[in-house]
């Protein structure tokens, strides 16, 4: 079985799958008479379809623990999807560069506390994954009609490890 | 001064200024095979305008502390706007029905731990208020052209009082 080895979340090795949302930035202007800092528009958000919006949802996710099988990935073609922690907790994220329809080599990024992310429409992901503990989450994603979930199944699944 | 006591947070009394995003409801439906319990669209957003769209921000508070002088609110007449927190804190929430133009009786409520709201459209309400320590949000709301900011200052303050 191939091993992935997991690599810290930074925004830069993130970008071509989506954006990661949180607090290690410059806040861009301060509101509410300068008691709170915006760090503003974080997220490259965008639904396809008519009659189909952008919405708020909470996930509660059972964990997983390392090292993890990776069996399955899929991608959201109508829509990004984004989800932030509630309780500061790491979790674990795998994407994939997509190849002729399927995912390409798996690469795995462990968000740090408080680190949520947006998938962008499309990109190729494994499911929420909480680690070791129960994890709460805002999700913010396409709300409509429409087939917007496809799912990939490795032939052979892929160990992922702490690094 | 007219003293404004404060009311926990519900969703009945709070549905006609917004929603209230939490997990004191059952589940709608697991994805992720099973894994996650997923409460799905709580809050009805809206967006008015070309070239704008809801978009996912953070906000660090400053904090407040009670009791509290109220002396302003604001609307904002293009969108609705949420707040999640990210710390599960409480955090003090001030709406208002609107009475020709300006908030009528400001009602203060109290979230309680992992409670967010989404002030719909138009909804009077006061400013961001974590209390006695530094809050943490989520922000999903409007992000786009035009004046979606209207403010209202009152001649007498409200003094907000802990139930």
């Amino acid at each position: 079985m191939q091993v992935i080895k997991i690599k810290p979340l930074d925004e830069k090795s993130f970008a071509p799958y989506g954006d990661v949302i949180d607090f290690n930035r410059k806040p861009d202007f301060a509101i509410n008479n300068g008691k709170c800092d915006r760090f503003h528009d974080l997220a490259q958000v965008s639904i396809l379809g008519d009659d189909a919006k952008l919405g708020i949802s909470l996930g509660r996710g059972r964990p997983y623990t390392l090292p993890l099988e990776l069996n399955m990935m899929e991608r959201h073609p109508l829509g990004s999807q984004a989800f932030i922690p509630l309780d500061k907790k790491p979790f674990l994220l795998i994407v994939a560069a997509d190849k002729d329809g399927a995912p390409d080599a798996p690469i795995a990024f462990m968000a740090e506390e408080g680190q949520g992310v947006n998938y962008h429409r499309n990109t190729w992901h494994a499911v929420l994954t909480p680690l070791d503990e129960q994890g709460d989450f805002v999700i913010v994603d396409r709300i409509g009609e429409g087939n917007n979930l496809e799912e990939y199944f490795f032939d052979t699944p892929y160990l992922i490890k702490n690094r």
